[in-house]
């Protein structure tokens, strides 16, 4: 889902380069003439897109895949880079729309790097006839996101394509953040016995996107869990945790982000579907429409993996925050290193979990 | 056209907020219940959508306006940031592609504000059914500016929108550079006495995007100046020139750049019309056309302002690389300060030069 280029503290020059493109790709993946919905899913297809085409031509020797953001050191300092463009359909939704995502989103890659977000950039494509009314809800929305997470937007860029080119209003934010101290953060930092703890529950974003594009009712609206995450990543982190993995859980949901810190850590992860948090309403709709909420987007929940033996107190130090309040520990890094990821079903079988294959629900973000 | 935080170099307290936007705007200006093409012109029209709309609502102390990035310290280092989304059409041109422009555009951002560039990154907006052959064309061309420029793209999006919603592909690249020095480049640092000094010859990249979008012929084929400029700039600053301002004449060409640098210094400005360099190409198709090249796009060529003493040392350190080897003076900063600029004709006369107002050519960038 993203390329990264990750650098240890002060050495630059002993920075390590994943190895997994070639072991996830061992033979041509990408085949497709055409770029389908499917690549933009953050799943399989887009995994097969960016290993075969764009990580080998980006090559550099700190070039890395799978994370949500870049670090490298400048001066003393350690600084994280992350970009995202937004495309969310329809732009208003339930508990958010396309301008708090924008920003949210972006705070969430700084965060998930174990930084604190410093600055934001805001580009706008916007579609010829757009109307102004909209831009400046837009645009307060995120004013009102970026003061909540204590950032500021500090450059941007306006582009207006013709009409029947765009669909609204696209937003790309990119973002810079620093981080103070000399955590590796990282799927390559997890170690077998690492507790896998889960901020809240799963799937409220894609199915308030999925409601109101499809026009669809339930009992209680559902309102997508858009909120940033900086503040439970600073609560684990002034905690003097040793926080091993973090990541948001966006395009793919749970069940693609696991597997990738699977794939990239090397490691199998065995999830407990008894302890995974999905609500009534979204679990009801899920049936009604054939998802499973381990595959649907989010965008304001997270996982953080640290040592088994620091679970309680990890899980203390993020209740701690209301955004992951509700916060449980969902699984366990296994020994084996067969970057496989099993699902324990409440019956006590067990399934295995891969990424998502396809597209579930194209522009969730 | 930008949003700007700047900083000086030590003291993030004692940073000074531009007025100019009380000054351009004394009444609404914007009042459009719609986004018109002329809103993403760089030109009067985004100056008053960005005025009312945009710069208001991210105001906080370190906000300012009309400036290719934004400015800022952290730890013992001067950062640049900025950002750019690319919606050209075609996106194949003579002299390049979206994808070398996207490079080209963003390390020029960063130069402007007399930094080094360190790392971009890339947000990719696909529309469905894109050829794949061609996305391989576009990431190829990046990879290639980035190498020229000594750039590394260390971090990346990848989203696909639905077919009829998009124009093929868009790109967004933001960027991070060193600023090595504690050089204030900005218009307002700019003095009554500075000499303007031009890099090449105007209006390639604008005329080369039209040609081939109408399907023109020209007796020679006019190639975009698309290039990096960085290396340009470091011949500056690394023989110790004063450098006041610098500025890449982008979308709003030549005129509208200096308008902007008149507006924000206080001081008015005269070009020579005489001494600015036009092919004889570019000059016949602007002809033919009904273009003026003073507001034609570029995406190769800058303006130095430096001091009027020092304006034949800074033309020699020009020179001295290949992209600005034909670098000349092409006018000066006045005493007066009323923010106008004058254009003296061959024939003796004045005439005033304004913003670019309303969209001479969309999607150049």
């Amino acid at each position: 889902m993203k390329i990264t280029k990750s650098a240890k503290p002060k050495s630059p020059a002993t920075l390590r380069v994943s190895a997994t493109m070639n072991v996830t790709c061992p033979v041509p993946l990408f085949t497709s003439p055409t770029i389908q919905l499917g690549h933009g899913s953050g799943g399989l297809m887009m995994h097969h897109l960016l290993a075969e085409m764009v990580f080998p031509a980006f090559a550099n020797p700190r070039l890395a895949q799978n994370h949500d953001g870049a670090v490298f050191s400048v001066g003393n300092s350690r600084l994280a880079f992350t970009t995202d463009s937004y495309v969310v359909k329809p732009l208003f939704f339930p508990g958010g729309n396309i301008g708090s995502l924008a920003v949210n989103g972006t705070v969430n890659d700084l965060a998930m790097c174990g930084a604190r977000p410093l600055a934001l950039s805001c580009g706008f494509i916007i579609e010829e006839g757009f109307p102004s009314a909209d831009l400046k809800r837009v645009i307060e929305s995120m004013k009102n996101a970026a003061r909540l997470a204590g950032v500021e937007i500090v450059t941007g860029d306006t582009k207006v394509v013709d009409r029947g080119h765009g669909d609204g209003i696209f937003i790309n934010t990119s973002g810079i953040g620093l981080i103070e101290g000399d955590w590796e953060i990282s799927p390559r930092a997890v170690e077998p016995g690492d507790a896998i703890l889960l901020s809240g529950d799963l799937g409220r974003h894609g199915i308030a996107i999925l409601a109101e594009r499809e026009g669809l009712e339930f009992e209680t609206t559902i309102e997508s869990d858009c909120q940033p995450l900086h503040e439970v990543v600073a609560a684990l982190l002034q905690a003097g945790l040793p926080v091993h993995c973090l990541r948001d859980l966006t395009r793919g949901g749970l069940a693609t982000a696991v597997k990738e810190i699977a794939n990239d850590s090397g490691y199998g992860i065995r999830l407990d579907e008894t302890a995974i948090p999905v609500s009534d309403t979204v679990r009801g709709a899920c049936e009604l429409l054939g998802l499973d909420p381990l595959y649907v987007a989010n965008e304001g929940t997270m996982i953080a993996i640290v040592p088994g033996e620091r679970a309680e107190e990890a899980l203390a130090a993020m209740r701690s925050v209301p955004e992951a309040a509700n916060s449980v520990k969902i699984g366990e890094v296994l020994p084996e290193t067969n970057r496989r990821v099993m699902l324990k079903l409440s019956l006590g079988t067990e399934r295995i979990l891969d990424m998502l294959a396809g597209e579930q629900l194209p522009r969730i973000c």
